[in-house]
């Protein structure tokens, strides 16, 4: 399947929570209804303004298939280095198994070799055997514990 | 031991870089040597000029005995939603086991509350099973697997 990518827009939100909660994990804590929930709006404003966050997508042809959000991160360690945050990962159910997956994620690793990051992380719920035997696949090594402390759970402005 | 907190400036860095290599697994992809690697300060400017990242440190009276990064980000799951990541968290060498860790995560999580996220996230390396343990003993849940794929080794400009 051939994709292209590209920054999502506020247009397409409606259909980036129809993936998001279109997720066995998601569903639990995501807010299908329309008219769109307010704190989704607000959040996309957040993203598209901050220059080291990137909503993406992936297409095939004119149809979604595929979305991530890249997170860039200076740090001191490892003497001085970016990062690159892989979070939010979804391929459109009903097109899993193609191979999507694995072409959004490389593409991801390249936008963030060629923003001169020194590690492309990501946590993967333990709940997702699949997701981690992908991510190994590509390379990735869970050499850490992905440690979560939920303060509140979802919005609902 | 009474901790105040509070963020880094650039006359830190060379305090701040002697205390991230001070590491087992640190000392491996930090370079202490004098004058300060460029890396260091071209990093530092970058954190310093973006305000969703914090370099802090805890001090005891005039001290420096601890230090590290916060990274929010906003994003469109768990129905728009900031996060707070954790990353680079050091203890004086000679003051562990003091509590000052302890403190140091409690004081990053009451700063994530009052910056509305909804989860404190950070992975740890499972080569530290001190730290994992520490981290369990405040509350996060290692839910996830911490995947990293490295692109390059440290800097050396």
């Amino acid at each position: 399947m051939k994709l292209s990518f590209r920054q999502a827009t506020a247009t397409d939100l409606p259909l980036l929570i129809k993936m998001l909660a279109d997720d066995r994990l998601g569903k639990q804590r995501e807010d299908s209804s329309t008219p769109l929930n307010k704190a989704y709006i607000q959040a996309f404003k957040q993203i598209d303004s901050d220059p080291n966050n990137q909503l993406i997508l992936a297409q095939s042809e004119q149809q979604v298939v595929g979305m991530l959000q890249l997170t860039f991160i200076p740090y001191l360690t490892h003497t001085g280095s970016w990062r690159c945050l892989i979070e939010g990962v979804r391929i459109d159910r009903e097109l899993r198994g193609k191979g999507i997956g694995n072409q959004l994620i490389q593409w991801a690793i390249k936008q963030a070799r060629e923003n001169d990051c020194n590690i492309v992380q990501l946590t993967s719920d333990k709940q997702r055997p699949e997701a981690i035997s992908f991510y190994e696949s590509l390379g990735f090594k869970a050499s850490h514990e992905g440690f979560k402390l939920v303060l509140k759970t979802a919005n609902n402005a």
